[in-house]
């Protein structure tokens, strides 16, 4: 042993790394050392095997490696919803269906179906989620034990529902939950008031004053139709981001989920204000909700990260189909084979999508930053040939081909099995709770 | 043994068994015994293994077994050119990247790729192809190698190609082939007339004459997109789908791939003559070539499959997430989320897109039936809970989950594996093939 080496936790050997860096660099037979969860070194294999004395050596050199994906918007816990209800009418679809199974949702039910939502997640390379829900305590301690990261939203809106009463309530509970996760290395808290049309005026300011004071993220459901748009002019005398707007509530770290009906003055405002948007492209098409316009986004400047809403609408948590999707719907949309290329599409579903969370470290891999990571068999028939490992993570991955998911230096998912946790025992727990919540076999 | 005890090659035990027989059956812990490649009896588990006395028994009650989907329109060697240009104006793409790459094809690139193709193919459930390429004999050898069925279309144009000189030789070579094959189980000849605008109308004519003849399928690139309506106008003072009836090319035995730019008068002559077609969204979004009418084809009666298109243009051929971006597109572009629902595009992708190929033996499982099929992992993450087997088949798989796939009782995929051929040691093959033709590290 050389005694210049350097002990490290772990040392990664990849085929290809998918940096996503500024100049989005792609390294061929190239390692990663870690040490206490963050990326130490990054380089050729042979030079990082000299330098490190690692712990653990990890032999991915058959795969691609990239930054772990980034879910700026789901529902997490609604995978026990998965398949209630499809190819209806949006209000036949919640009303009738969505929600009186919600109706008898509670913390341990929310509990297990993000522990259910997190091993999807990881299972498809997805490390980090921007969670829209009630019951924030539960989604904390099911990230917390699948070992994701995750900006947990507490849910804010004036309809009084099985977690709080009002708005002011569901504030104490998001500060409790701030308190009890300061200084947590893997989740955040921030305030989901759930749309224009569930909350007041009032609620919206409060929620902005909230998060100012804590510097936490602020996200609503925004223009995911049209419709929206006429309720707003109905009830407010504006369409829905000016009328955000003037309540303040725009700014660099407020996240729009969806994003569908915007025109270009309301995009000219998100790119003047800061604003980010969660774009979700299967579940507005599944809703027939429309085409967000991303590239029209992408071009004033506004950071728009990918989302796969939850599973009651979608119905998967699945990144990587999720970004292939976006692209081909944009190329369709716009007559424009060049729009929303394969390294845009892959900057939302990872470094922008980050930037949008306001947690610019995640979604890149970096010296010094965290080693949160997923690693793709190159070896699959459909990422053969590998003439060019962009286009492949984009266009011709489903997901399927995750081998290796890590958090902070963990390996949460491998090769089918989680090592973190204990999924097979779960399975009964998850099919339980699903066939509780929907009275139907699950 | 009870005395009534009937021996079979296998016996099958499935969780749940999606049949898309006549009334769409779904059986739940049901069974398929199978004697020499076809499906001999279809019930409970228990009555099954009283009755028969299998030489193998296929344990798959933790899986969803459905009929082995149907890729009605693909250009299977086309794999070698994966991710060779992407994101780019058709008249680019096609000049300056693929036909530079596609002279430099041989037969032995093409059985290389075809092979790579059925991997990807068997790998995401898929069990029967129709190819539209050249170097037909090298196809059947791939596909005879990997298991599959196929329709194998011998492309017809007035280019010279490196296969043949004009439109008779590739007629005749067509013949020779359909000699050869004559009386295979899985393997059938078709003709594919390469497009309007690269056949002339004499050649057209010739290959209605030569398939009217034999009783094979024909097969044409038909209004992928709108200038193709306005190029035949111009040429032949039609739009194309009237152009084809004319020129007796439409028929039950016809099957157009894409069919994007079609009016209403076009649609009902698709109806009127019994015209099946090849749908395929993912390349039809990706080149920007636009939305097929498919809700309007089916409320017309018209017979529409699923087609991936070639991997130079998708850049899968998984039918899974195909179907999944069928319906999708459906209801974004109707603006109605209850069209294209799961079990139609599940129909597509399994017994409509074997009618389509005038096969319609496959595509369900019915006893008699040949015994293809595919099964999915049903305690995968994205497929929990199971609260709809059809829902969770359509909007929550993406081809991962395919964990064993068959075609006349042999088992050609398992668990990432081929075990009929040497995937291992091919893959060397296929990167050198790709990088032979490319010119680029594959």
């Amino acid at each position: 042993m050389p005694t210049s080496s350097i002990p490290c936790d772990v040392l990664l050997a990849a085929g290809t790394i998918l940096t996503q860096n500024e100049t989005r660099e792609v390294l061929h037979q190239a390692a990663l050392a870690i040490i206490d969860g963050r990326i130490a070194a990054m380089g050729p294999v042979a030079d990082l095997a000299e330098r490190f004395v690692p712990r653990e050596v990890l032999d991915l050199s058959r795969t691609m490696v990239l930054p772990g994906l980034i879910n700026t918007h789901t529902h997490a816990a609604m995978t026990l919803f998965r398949g209630l209800c499809d190819d209806a009418p949006l209000a036949v679809w919640l009303t009738e269906h969505i929600w009186p199974a919600e109706s008898r949702m509670d913390a341990e039910a929310v509990r297990l179906g993000t522990q259910l939502a997190c091993a999807e997640m990881l299972a498809s390379g997805t490390t980090c989620f921007f969670d829209a829900y009630l019951f924030a305590g539960a989604v904390a301690d099911a990230a917390d034990a699948a070992g994701l990261r995750a900006v947990i939203g507490q849910g804010v809106m004036e309809i009084e529902n099985p977690v709080f009463k009002n708005p002011k309530a569901a504030l104490q509970a998001a500060e409790a939950l701030a308190d009890q996760l300061d200084g947590h290395d893997r989740l955040r808290v921030g305030i989901f008031a759930h749309a224009v049309y569930t909350c007041s005026p009032q609620t919206l300011s409060r929620c902005v004053g909230f998060v100012r004071d804590r510097g936490l993220l602020l996200a609503t459901h925004a223009v995911e139709t049209a419709r929206e748009n006429d309720d707003c002019l109905n009830a407010h005398g504006q369409r829905v981001i000016p009328y955000l707007r003037d309540l303040g509530f725009l700014g660099p770290g407020t996240l729009l989920a969806h994003g569908v009906a915007l025109d270009a003055d309301d995009i000219a405002i998100l790119a003047a204000t800061g604003t980010g948007v969660a774009h979700c492209p299967k579940s507005n098409m599944k809703l027939a909700s429309g085409i967000a316009p991303v590239s029209a986004l992408r071009a004033a400047g506004v950071r728009v990260g990918l989302g796969t809403d939850g599973a009651a609408s979608n119905n998967a948590l699945n990144l990587v189909s999720e970004r292939n999707v976006a692209a081909l719907l944009q190329k369709v949309a716009t007559g424009n084979p060049t729009a929303l290329d394969a390294q845009a599409v892959l900057d939302m579903a990872t470094r922008d999508g980050a930037d949008a969370l306001g947690w610019p470290q995640l979604g890149r891999l970096t010296v010094g930053g965290p080693a949160d990571l997923c690693a793709l068999d190159l070896d699959r028939p459909n990422l053969t040939p590998s003439l060019n490992p962009v286009s492949n993570a984009v266009y011709a991955a489903n997901g399927g081909e995750v081998v290796l998911t890590m958090v902070a230096g963990r390996v949460l998912y491998r090769d089918g099995a989680f090592p973190e946790f204990d999924y097979p025992a779960l399975l009964a727990d998850f099919r339980q709770a699903a066939a509780r919540l929907t009275h139907r076999t699950a």
